[in-house]
C-alpha cells in the first residue's frame, strides 16, 4: 500500500468520514487543520441528496469545521451543472431543502427528470408524471443510485430503487451524476486544476468513494469509520491504495508518504 | 405455421382477445360457442391484477359470455395458490378489489410481500415497509412485472417498476407468478389434466401470451386485436405457431387443423 510521493490534491468525503450528523469524527477537526498547512488542495465531495449545500455548510460550521461553501462539491451541484450544460428544464424529484440548489433553474414544460432522495415525491402520481415525461423523450438524471440509507428508525429506500423502476418502465438508462460515477470525480478535480494521478480520495464507502476514485486513476484511502464494515477493503479489486483507522490517520499518512 | 392435429385443450387470454373492458371483440361470443361444441377443454387465463376473479366474472357475464368462475385462472389465483403452498403470511400490495381473492389468508406478522397493481400502495411509506420485510427475509412475490398499462388518460406505471425497485434495493429476485412465467401456464394445464404439447394458447400479447406458452411446449396463436401491433409476430423466435385476425379466426383454425 503506497500513495506515491507527488500528491497535489485531496478529495474528502463528508458523512461517515469527518462527521456523522452533528458529531465530529474524533480527531477530524485537528487533522483538517494539519492538512491545510500543507501545499495540498482540498475539496469536500459528497453524495448528499437531501440537504442543500447551504444547509450542509451550516451544519459543518456549527460543529466546528472551518470550510467555505466553495470547497464543497455535492452530487446536487453536479446535477445542476449537468442540467445547465444540457439546457434542460427539469422536473425535480427532490426534497424541499435540496430544491434550493436549483433556484433559478426553469422547470416549465420539463424536458428532463432529476431524481434525488424525495420520499414525499415517491408516490404513484408523481412517479407516473416522471414516467410519461421520459417516455416522451425527457432525459432521466439520477443524483445517485443508492439502494438505501440509514434512518434513526432503520434502513429506508434510497433514490436508487425509484430510478431503477423508471429505467425499467421506460427502457431509458439514467445519467447518474453522483459518486461513484467517473464524471463526478473528474469534475471535482477539474475545479482544482489537478490530474487524477496527483490526487487521493479519502472516504468510508469502499465502492462509492474508493473504487469510483481509483477507476479514474486517483489513489484511495478507505477509513474505518461511518459505513465501513469489517472486510470492506477486500470487496474491490484492486483494493484501496491504503486503509486508515480514521480521517486523522489518513491525513497523517498523506503528510508522511504523499507529500 | 401449423397446429398439429391432436389438441386437447385451449387456453384463452381475456382482455384484448375476447373483450376490451365492456366491449366484446366482434365474433367472440359465437366463436366461443363453436369451440365449446368440440371436445376441447377450455381455460381462460389472464394477468389481471386489479380485478378480483368475481368482478372479472361479473363483467364477462354482463357483456354476454357464458363462462363459469372455475374456468378462469388469473395471476391473482396463481399468487394465492403459491402463498398457500409456501404457508406464507403476505403483506399484500393489491387493489381493494384484488384483495378479495386473498380472503381468509392470514396477513399477521408477514413473512412475504405480494406486489400487484396497487397505485394507492405505491408510496414511500408502504414500499419502505415492504423493503424492510424482504430485507428481513420475507419472500417477494410479483403478480407479474408489466412495465406499464393503458389508462383512459394515457400510459401508467404497472407493477413491474415497483417490483424491480424492491429487487434492486434488497438484492432479492421476485418470484413472478403471472404470464409469461412457465409455472403459470403449467398450473393452468395441470388443472385441465393436459400436457403442454396437446394445448394451444390464444392471445394478443406476443411475449406474455405466445412466447410464454410456446416456451413450455404449447402451440400459440397470436390474434391481431387488443395490444397487437403490426409486426409483433416477428418479435419472438420461434415465431407464433399461427397468426389469426381475431379470436373467431383462431377458433376456426383450431377446429379445422387442430382437432
Amino acid at each position: 500500500m503506497s500513495l506515491g510521493s507527488k500528491l497535489k490534491a485531496v478529495l474528502v468525503d463528508l458523512s461517515g468520514t469527518i462527521h456523522i450528523d452533528d458529531f465530529v469524527i474524533p480527531g477530524a477537526l485537528e487533522a483538517l487543520e494539519r492538512l491545510r498547512k500543507s501545499h495540498l488542495k482540498i475539496k469536500f465531495v459528497t453524495n448528499t441528496t437531501k440537504e442543500s449545500k447551504n444547509t450542509l455548510h451550516q451544519r459543518l460550521t456549527r460543529i466546528g469545521f472551518k470550510i467555505c461553501q466553495e470547497e464543497i462539491f455535492t452530487s446536487l451541484t453536479a446535477a445542476r451543472n449537468y442540467v445547465e450544460k444540457q439546457n434542460a428544464r427539469p422536473m425535480l424529484l427532490l426534497s424541499e431543502d435540496a430544491l434550493r440548489d436549483f433556484s433559478g433553474i426553469s422547470t416549465d414544460n420539463p424536458n428532463a427528470v432529476v431524481v434525488g432522495l424525495a420520499p414525499e415525491s415517491f408516490n404513484f402520481g408523481t412517479l407516473n408524471k416522471a414516467f410519461r415525461l421520459v417516455l416522451d423523450g425527457a432525459s432521466l438524471i439520477a443524483i445517485h443510485k443508492a439502494k438505501y440509507y440509514k434512518r434513526p428508525d432503520g434502513l429506508a429506500l434510497g433514490p436508487g430503487p425509484f430510478v431503477q423502476g423508471l429505467e425499467y418502465a421506460t427502457g431509458v438508462t439514467a445519467t447518474v451524476v453522483g459518486k461513484p460515477e467517473r464524471a463526478f470525480f473528474t469534475e471535482a478535480l477539474v475545479s482544482l486544476g489537478c490530474q487524477p494521478e496527483d490526487a487521493v480520495m479519502i472516504g468510508d464507502d469502499v465502492t462509492g468513494d474508493i473504487e469510483g476514485a481509483q477507476k479514474i486513476g486517483m489513489k484511495g484511502i478507505l477509513v474505518k469509520t461511518g459505513k465501513y464494515r469489517d472486510g470492506d477493503e477486500r470487496k474491490i479489486d484492486p483494493p484501496p491504495s491504503c486503509v486508515a483507522e480514521n480521517f486523522a490517520s489518513a491525513v497523517d499518512l498523506i503528510l508522511k508518504e504523499g507529500t
